[in-house]
């Protein structure tokens, strides 16, 4: 029922989240509601989601500050749901000066997920594009909901794999795609060798 | 005190795999420490994975079997732990005619997880390259771990996610080189096409 309701809109409007601004029991709803929409964790109904809320404390993040740094392996411990505003992705590559820009991200969508999971340091630089306000969720807060609510932790630990491999399976599509790139360069590669 | 035990061995000597030859106990206690082993699980302890081992099934499969076959989108209801022999993992890409071989695995694999958790379509075909002996997992046995022990079912489903996190985070690098690479070629192709 709940998820009938909530998967047909999975991005809140401006004035919702105006309205949201009022207050920090109207963050939480929201951040429940994110946490169930299809670009987050839809396996959660709105009352497990609202108990996960518990667990996380709120953030405000100012445009320009980069909150999770690439290559980090200290402050690695936290994942958040972005409740409002936007976040640029950015990786470096060893042939460019400039980082290169891998996504962008926006109200309901998960970050550091990978580094809250297995402690090892972020893979890529998350930047507040606008003013952000999210909900975090601390590694000490995962277990304390693993000790206390297990099945809510279950269904949220689910939907994260459920994620993870959503992700897994773009980065494969991706990486075929480039299998099939190189190899036709390499044959133009060679045609124009022996063209010569 | 078990992982620190289990993680020094995460692969059985040939003797133990006979061992566990000799009956359904012992191959219950072969799939319940290959869960423990660095491969596979290690969030778990021994006495956890032997409660996820009670609701899995053994299965063995014949050489040359196809057991997973890519794009099948109605078989997705299970994964294995690989207790014996050895599998091919094979992609079909658009430019070549053959199969590529994407990786092949032993005991303490994995595999299949993928579509158990998003119920997809297979994204790769399994070969058995041996014979196998498998303990398998279905979507219902993970359904009911999750109703009867939901804190073992978080800790399943935690080092399922952490596994994930790993292989994504070795595709992201993948295709870094790959950009990487595609970047070289290019620039070798401008250069030759300059040159005539």
């Amino acid at each position: 029922m709940f998820r009938k309701i909530f998967t047909k809109k999975d991005t809140p409007t401006d004035s919702e989240l105006q309205d949201s601004a009022n207050g920090p029991e109207a963050a939480a709803e929201l951040a429940a509601r994110l946490l169930i929409a299809p670009t987050a964790l839809m396996q959660l109904t709105l009352a497990d989601s609202q108990v996960v809320v518990r667990y996380m404390h709120p953030q405000r993040v100012t445009p320009g500050t980069i909150f999770i740094r690439e290559g980090d392996g200290r402050d690695t411990g936290f994942m958040l749901l972005l409740l409002d505003g936007e976040v640029t992705v950015e990786t470096k590559v060893a042939s460019r000066d400039e980082p290169i820009v891998i996504t962008l991200l926006g109200p309901g969508s998960l970050i550091g997920e990978l580094s809250l999971l297995d402690g090892k340091p972020r893979y890529a630089s998350c930047i507040a594009a606008t003013p952000l306000r999210c909900a975090v969720l601390t590694r000490e807060a995962l277990q304390l909901l693993m000790d206390e609510n297990p099945l809510i932790a279950a269904k949220l630990l689910l939907a994260l794999a459920l994620r993870l491999s959503e992700r897994l399976r773009d980065s494969t599509d991706k990486l075929k795609m480039y299998v099939q790139l190189t190899q036709a360069m390499e044959q133009e590669i060679a045609s124009r060798a022996s063209i010569r």
